[in-house]
């Protein structure tokens, strides 16, 4: 039976994608998982559109070559923003990135029409969630804030000195609104770090302010595109009580899977168990 | 005349060896000087001792074989604790790094003979500090310190939330300097970005601590090392007044140009200026 459950692959260049993966968890417990992190060419930021493309492909592959997935999740906002299209190209299932379902979902909770989106520096420079929100008829204004990560990777996600330094970005994001005449009512976290900073950003944020989780929203549209498909193949162990659905989950990373085993608990919310090590080469 | 003054080429894995470079040109204005930041490939923190190997002795042919390099510079702590040796090996021309001298440097400073360093993740793990101090008849007790850098690489160097940083890592270093029952009198600044934050690092460490910038502590050996070669090739236009003996500076980068030259001056102490783009492949 097991044999017969959907696996739905998950791409990220480092674990920040595993917050994608526990928002596909809660909503798909079903379905099987596969997640690899390209953690020996991370980051991806600085590399050319090129060589992302080309690196994010043979982590498709792998995912529907070797781990049998029948859907892929792109949770990573610069493979996402940079190659989403040469992703689908490179392999024949469905393919799903974070930034359109993070710009549909500020489409749903948005009345003024104006969002405000932090990511990092490189999803920034790209403007994909500016162009994503313009299609849905939304001006949104980017931020850069690039010292999110450093600051959840030192697990300083409830931290005094991580407050301030978000109250510092949304002010000067804020005031830059204001100066262009905007009138915001929602922020997109454009980055897979940044669901583990949520409580302190909401504590931010002014009153009335709706914050969408770009993982949680990517989740959601993962459900939409695949969760027929994976209901269809029924729920193996149903009958076999709760522990029997519990999800199945193997983790592949391609270097450093000692800081993977180490702090993937933290953004999957459970242990990530063995790290499997693998080479694609290049 | 200018053809005959020796080259200097200084290697690092980005932009931060340049605060080597600053001190190389305050003690040898006359000598040529050519800096490549291997930026395509950084950070070298997460990948293989062999890959690193490989990555830096490309670096080092390039600045021996295209920019006619006499002596190099090894302004990369993770390359200098991981692969001196292969670079050394790669090139026809004497090598220098930065923890040696850094290490040498501490034991002029250290009365008590126990030093702390604080460093990159990297470099602690590879515990090159620890193992040159050691062979220097020091104690040293190192420190990862992951936040310092992109806190640099933002601009705040002088910033209440960086001040606060700093505190809390030296504060925790110097608990579990004290429960080692350690007396460190020495700290070495063991990353070619902390330069930039020496004055909040000196406003926090204990009364009588002496503060060894392995920057100015490569320069230094350096200037012993080769200065002698530089002399003796003579000053080019000294006759010509001080214009034409300020430094001769070529800066290349294999990616990301732009961040190199926008935030390289901070490094370098003055305009970088025109950054060439080189592919050494791989």
């Amino acid at each position: 039976m097991r044999n017969m459950t959907p696996t739905i692959g998950v791409f990220d260049s480092g674990f920040g994608g595993l917050t994608v993966l526990r928002a596909l968890v809660a909503r798909l417990p079903q379905a099987q998982f596969a997640f690899i992190g390209d953690t020996a060419r991370l980051p991806y930021g600085s590399k050319s559109r090129r060589t992302i493309a080309r690196y994010a492909a043979q982590s498709a592959q792998f995912l529907v070559r070797e781990q049998d997935a029948e859907f892929l999740v792109i949770a990573c906002n610069t493979a996402s923003a940079l190659a989403l299209d040469a992703i689908q190209d490179a392999v024949p299932v469905p393919v799903l990135g974070v930034i359109e379902p993070g710009a549909s979902a500020a489409r749903a909770a948005s009345r003024t029409g104006d969002v405000l989106v932090i990511a990092t520096d490189a999803t920034v420079h790209s403007h994909a969630y500016a162009a994503a929100c313009g299609a849905q008829g939304l001006r949104a204004l980017e931020k850069a804030c690039p010292l999110l990560v450093p600051l959840v990777e030192e697990g300083w996600t409830d931290h005094p000195v991580t407050a301030e330094v978000i109250r510092i970005y949304l002010d000067e994001l804020n005031a830059e609104a204001a100066a262009l005449g905007l009138n915001p009512d929602t922020l997109v976290l454009g980055c897979t770090h940044y669901p583990l900073l949520r409580p302190l950003i909401e504590r931010s944020v002014p009153a009335g302010m709706r914050v969408i989780d770009s993982a949680e929203a990517a989740a959601e549209a993962a459900v939409r595109q695949f969760g027929a498909g994976i209901a269809l193949a029924g729920v193996p162990g149903e009958e076999a009580g709760q522990e029997a659905i519990k999800p199945d989950l193997r983790c592949f990373a391609t270097d450093s899977v000692e800081k993977f085993e180490r702090l993937g608990s933290r953004f999957l919310g459970r242990p990530v168990g063995k790290v499997e090590l693998v080479d694609l080469g290049g």
